[in-house]
């Protein structure tokens, strides 16, 4: 019996475990404390009206002899990746019903989108990052080299002269930094790519919060990408859908290496290791993705927009360096005072109840930073800046 | 850049999509032919009251400020591993709400269980069963040996002298051959996995079609096995959650190999690459495990037992042997006249328009035989099975 032994070189904790572990330990001593959280990515405002109904109307086929769903495809059924096909032509881009892969969540993707390669690919991560990048390659022991993200470059690694890489992961609209490559930077991303055969992990879980239309929201309006890329989206941070889970994966059939296709290869994995996304959540999906869904999911981006802006506008009243907020719910921010990022964290919640996301938990650049949402509720945003205000201003 | 060529060794397509590529085939040049399948192991009945009444009301809470449920615990909410943890007890079996995580169904997480383990373990799986725990394995490149489970033992392989094994598959009631093993059986595999300080991957899907209060539904029933045994369920076949996607899979506390606990290595495994089953079908599945759910269920589960056993009183005048049935939705039969197995598929889609599963399909000792599902309609199993006496009676 040999276990897998790579688990015991990551990090005891899970990030957000451990915020949610000092959250709990200080409410548990100070009971009568209110406190608010814009520390995990979570939403607050409920299912749109579309995707509610979509959701109920499926769930109570569910219970009929005639409108019982059992076994689905394990890629998603075909209404759901024909409605995924439609979104991305607003966007422009045409990719195959094919191609498009419905899942559960992109975290769960990014994570089982490994097993198709081997384990002496060398893996270009930027730091900071979404932890789960870092950690579920560590878990299979692959060799990580990290991209610096710094203030220097926007937080936006670019490819450099030596570089090498098999697999890149890039994150835009950007967690934890909140800032988004332009169109110009993810070509030389691709350009690297393709030049290297290397694949890009592109994670546009936020590309629902882009609002220029000139930033790109799919790498794949990027000219090449169909040949160097796969895309990892989701419901979640769009529509809602944190617990409801559902998200798609866009593997182009143009994409092969050594030979074999990637597309062939992952339909492979998810027939033999998943079993499809629920039928009632497949269909609130779908809801949407019609003009009406998407019109009601803007309305509640519009919400967390303003309250990126408050938080945009509150530090830059307190003097605060930041960035991010515009097309992203995120904001990153230096720790006032040169706090390292837990000790921020610690401040925050002791002096203003606020919960936030410390910035080292993204990797080691992201040490003396900080990660605030927009996703609470006004209400609740409003009253944290005016504390905030109150013990940084 | 280097892809897992593993994938390569896999056999090109997985069975129940051959099943599904030659039915849509035969359906296409026989238009007029009404098709009924006792083929994949998808049920027919819709969810029970209790389920749909939960799944409803969680969808539409989901739509309200005050329901909304955003991330969930990714190894599930404690009032579904409460629930869980006192259907146990009516077993007898005692095991604790946090060795038990909720998942998207047995088949993801026996697949990716296997994240814990090196590559270099042996897997004992038995030949013929259910082809996920072969593929899997296989993708990894871990070295394969075979159980024959053959008519001598009556499809149920057992230790033997001179065996070795890091990781064993055990599926009870079996998936092909509808057989269960017994207290005894169980308790020698305990007894070798202690020995070896192997570990089983035990496989209970089936447990709910167990009327025998003899047989053992759990290995947790078996003394030791709570320090050698993972146990993957699931509410697909108890409660018709195939469309659904909810299982559970329990991982004592107890279980330590080389000094780590699988408990907290598979805790890790899914907060990293999971995000947790949706909300409201928790809450279904929490409806499931009540007294009413239970008995909903359990009629349903009778009618599937009533088709397995009109099944098995064809096969019995048709002179054709079979086994399983009795404790399973599935019957094991032998093809008559010599046939291989996709021999037989073919005749019997062909003359009967019948659509089974090719027992080849589920290892090299089940050529030759073939499985049937009590999943059907009454109506449809009735006729299917008199169509089967004209062409084989």
């Amino acid at each position: 019996m040999k276990l897998n032994h790579h688990f015991e070189e990551i990090s005891e904790s899970y990030l957000f475990a451990e915020v949610s572990r000092r959250v709990q330990s200080y409410r548990k001593s100070h009971p009568d404390h209110e406190v608010i959280s814009l520390g995990i990515g979570d939403v607050t405002r409920p299912l749109c009206t579309a995707a509610t109904q979509a959701l109920v109307k499926a769930s109570q086929e569910q219970g009929t002899q005639e409108g019982f769903h059992g076994y689905g495809p394990e890629q998603g059924y075909p209404f759901l990746r024909e409605a995924v096909q439609s979104y991305y032509g607003t966007m422009g881009v045409q990719v195959e019903a094919e191609d498009i892969f419905i899942s559960d969540g992109a975290k769960s993707d990014l994570g089982n989108f490994l097993d198709l390669f081997d384990r002496e690919n060398t893996v270009l991560i930027p730091d900071p990052v979404y932890p789960v990048y870092r950690d579920t390659n560590q878990m299979a022991g692959r060799p990580i080299r990290y991209l610096n993200a710094v203030r220097e470059n926007g937080f936006l690694p670019m490819p450099e002269e030596g570089m090498e890489g098999d697999i890149i992961y890039l994150c835009s609209p950007n967690n934890p930094a909140g800032v988004v490559y332009t169109r110009e930077q993810l070509q030389k991303w691709v350009d690297f790519a393709l030049e290297h055969e290397a694949i890009i992990f592109f994670d546009a879980a936020y590309e629902g919060f882009i609002r220029d239309s000139s930033l790109p929201r799919s790498i794949f309006t990027i000219p090449g990408a169909e040949k160097c890329a796969v895309e990892f989206c989701s419901f979640s941070k769009l529509a809602g859908f944190t617990g409801l889970r559902c998200g798609y994966t866009v593997v182009p059939h143009t994409l092969v290496r050594e030979g074999m296709s990637l597309r062939k290869m992952w339909l492979r994995r998810q027939t033999t290791k998943f079993n499809g996304v629920p039928y009632p959540v497949q269909r609130a999906a779908a809801a949407v993705l019609t003009p009406e869904g998407l019109a009601q999911c803007r309305e509640s981006i519009e919400v967390y927009r303003q309250n990126a802006a408050l938080i945009s506008q509150t530090l830059k009243e307190c003097g605060v360096w930041h960035t991010g907020g515009a097309h992203s719910p995120y904001i990153w921010l230096e720790c006032p005072g040169k706090m390292d990022s837990w000790e921020f964290f610690d401040t925050l919640l002791e002096k203003a109840d606020v919960v936030g996301t410390p910035g080292s938990g993204f990797g080691k650049n992201g040490e003396g930073y900080f990660r605030l949402t927009g996703f609470g509720t006004p209400e609740n945003t409003q009253k944290a800046m005016e504390r905030f205000r109150k013990v940084f201003g």
